[in-house]
């Protein structure tokens, strides 16, 4: 989202909006160990997967390439009906597949009922399946292969290996499922590859946030509106929180107020003060993503409502500019400083380190162009418009290419996909990335679902009790799609 | 087909079943001038179209390579309502763009009664279409793009162009055709790209003649069938030729007679005697493919019957070897000397040299591998097995790769595309390639019409007084069909 000053190329993810500036997207970011087991809302279960390494082809669209890699993917099959059961297929999205596979409760929950198998599929170029090792990123040569088409077709691949070598898995039925850009690829997977899978559950998936498909500003309107609702004087301290800044940092000592009050790891420079703003923004957005009903740790441990939390220190838009900066301040360790850990902020994080911003940022250089802006009328934020030149340019000095704004929806359709079928689209009415979501059904079989309460793919995540009714039945609606598809292709079930 | 001794790797073609054994694959061949304004068969007609270059990415899935080509396409807008009306899109196949636009006399003949532009689309690779120029086919690199989906997306992103420039194109439905493997191109580009085109004819698309789909014999046996119905002892006297052959051939003299009997332009020798036995091969597929109700010019100039006429001078299978071989001389000399110009034979020469051998023959050893055998007891042919490691053997020598056989089936689903729309299957009861087609209607919108007295894409050819009735009702129902899919994209259009 390129909505701070003076450039910025903003990465989204899966769940995060993390931020990748010029300056930060390069910088590689330590990996935790495997999170297995670990439950992501706090409390714990075991999840009994097997993790898997299956030998992909580099170039699926070509020839002159002909090395392999491994892919690593995560199966379980505690459930399964080994008589031609479901599966489901978590189609990895930009981080560590079992991260992926500790915050989707979802699968885990229904494949008791479903008799189903899970398999997460880990997305080439992020984890630990990387194509050229650890030369991945070393050149443009070892990044070509990092598409979305390459993507699917490791997916593909994959899953007719997996239909032809598990003995009962030959029928069965296999469903896409992700979230965000994993949701994203689920669609895109149903679109291309209606063969390979009998339907999708794309949840939380911008698919229409490329090109003019949604007005760019969509995003930062629906941002503002979490914060609007959630407390009186809120979203206005935070629009106003930009001229003051703007004001503080143009002196040494406005700077130096800056790091103090922010607790800032490395002092501010003038030079950073794009970069803070850019955290900043970040942090509001990524705080509407994660807007959950429950205490989470899905980007940062948070508490319940976070949103409510924050704008319990911003009730006062109109205080002077040190005050307000430190109420700022104060809703803004809410989000980094939950656990009370923090012993300073760094401004170059603000995500969980399982999301790979370097990953994210190069595809967002080269397919994944999704036009934002904003105008600081609809939004809290500073105007800023959508500059596609600029963007280019930035992407061109920084991996030595240049995107190609209209090839997804050449690719995927845009906005014509009414052909389609067996497709669920679950959007949160709190999550900004609805602004580029399927929100209204397209036909009997493209159904979008929309979960007002919810932020970035709360129903993928495990049941709460706090959830709210919107929620459940958002679930219990996409496991009746799942059902009807999996019989309708026992029906014209036609092996490969 | 590698149905000839010892090792032979056969290309179809649009039309072709041209033959590239390991030593001719890689000769090229003259090609004749521009075609433009010559009718196939016989009549002619002022084709009015023009000749367009787009600018094309030469790699549509990576973006290390960000070189452009001219892509070829032809125009013509004759009839075209400029209001939207609808655009008729070949999909080019393996040889040059004006001889398809020649061949393809339907498209004009309906283009009035349709108010609709023709569009026809130079496959990459070949024609005037090469991404890398005269260096295209010079090594693996440059090779790398040549794929079917490369192709397609040269499809798509022209056309997305093509209706964004043109004035009154921006809401026109576009309908794919195509005949042969641009018939597989039309099919595969509806179920990939629904999003740019409505609905495809996809007339003799043996979209099925991969892996285990077909019987590897189902080719040779429709093409014996259709010697066996045209004329008493016809197949025998072919299939008594092979030992005629080997007999003959295993002494100097043999095949002194041979080189004599056959006008060939080259002596015989020894070693040459394989590559023999394919030229006649695929002489009789041809004239299957060919076996047209009038005289026509495709693949060569022939009476109409083509079979029946051969089938004269094969009525006597239990001649002595070398009076069989005279007689099986005099039918293949109505192959290639209908016109009476020919001074010799060339073994190395089976079809028109618009279609590109050498192309083809990259393709079946990537994507395009498609496993032929024959029986000797079903068909007229000498016992050869598919051996797919032998043909692997084979490309790894001469282009340095292995083919992927099992990828055109996980890409483009195999048997298992009843989730797809709007596409017409046509085949006809006499073309081999009915053998690897689509001959029972899957859906109500994935249409089988077979031609019993049709030959290759007979269909596709323009109208003639000799047509049986059973080809005028299949152009009539393509037709209907076709105005259906414009009607629907009236009441479902959504721009890009």
């Amino acid at each position: 989202m390129a909505i701070e000053l003076p450039v910025a190329v903003v990465t989204i993810a899966t769940a995060a909006l993390a931020l990748a500036t010029r300056n930060s997207a390069f910088q590689p970011r330590s990996r935790p160990g495997a999170l297995s087991g670990q439950w992501a809302s706090g409390h714990t279960a075991q999840f009994d997967y097997e993790t898997r390494y299956f030998q992909q082809k580099v170039d699926h669209f070509g020839f002159a390439e002909d090395a392999t890699f491994k892919q690593r993917y995560l199966i379980a099959d505690r459930y399964w009906n080994h008589n031609g059961g479901p599966i489901l297929f978590y189609t990895g999205n930009e981080g560590d597949i079992i991260w992926f596979c500790n915050n989707t409760g979802f699968m885990w929950e229904v494949s008791k009922e479903l008799e189903a198998m899970l398999v997460f599929a880990e997305h080439r170029y992020y984890g630990e399946s990387m194509p050229f090792g650890e030369k991945s990123f070393s050149n443009l040569k070892h990044l070509n292969y990092f598409t979305s088409e390459q993507a699917l077709a490791d997916f593909a691949v994959l899953i007719r290996s997996l239909k032809q070598t598990i003995p009962g898995a030959q029928t069965s039925p296999v469903i896409a499922i992700g979230g965000s850009y994993g949701g994203m690829l689920a669609a895109w997977f149903r679109m291309k590859y209606p063969n390979i899978v009998v339907g999708a559950l794309a949840a939380s998936a911008p698919i229409w946030q490329f090109e003019n498909l949604t007005p760019c500003g969509s995003f930062c309107t629906i941002v503002t509106n979490d914060f609007l609702k959630s407390g009186q004087g809120c979203a206005e301290s935070i629009k106003n929180s930009w001229d003051a800044i703007n004001n503080l940092s143009s002196t040494a000592e406005g700077l130096t107020f800056l790091s103090r009050t922010f607790h800032l790891c490395s002092p501010l420079q003038a030079s950073d003060v794009g970069s803070f703003k850019s955290w900043l923004i970040d942090t509001w957005v990524n705080l509407a993503m994660v807007d959950y009903p429950y205490e989470a740790n899905f980007l940062q441990p948070l508490p319940a409502w976070p949103i409510k939390v924050v704008c319990t220190f911003l009730k006062d838009p109109s205080l002077s500019a040190e005050l307000l900066l430190q109420n700022i301040f104060q809703a803004v360790n809410v989000y980094y400083n939950y656990t009370g850990n923090a012993e300073c902020l760094n401004i170059s994080q603000t995500a969980t380190s399982n999301l790979d911003d370097q990953g994210w940022y190069y595809q967002t250089c080269t397919e994944m162009v999704m036009p934002f802006c904003s105008d600081g009328v609809n939004d809290m934020f500073e105007p800023v418009p959508w500059d596609l030149q600029l963007f280019s340019d930035t992407c061109k000095k920084d991996w030595g290419l240049r995107p190609r704004p209209d090839w997804i929806t050449t690719l995927y359709g845009g906005k014509n996909i009414s052909s389609h079928s067996n497709i669920v689209f679950s959007n949160g009415g709190l999550d900004p990335w609805a602004s580029g979501g399927v929100t209204n059904s397209v036909s009997d079989t493209l159904i979008a679902i929309v979960i007002p309460e919810g932020a970035h793919h709360l129903d993928l995540r495990s049941r709460n009790d706090k959830d709210p009714i919107s929620v459940r039945k958002a679930r219990a609606l996409e496991v009746e799609y799942i059902k009807k598809w999996i019989e309708e292709a026992k029906n014209t079930s036609v092996s490969l």
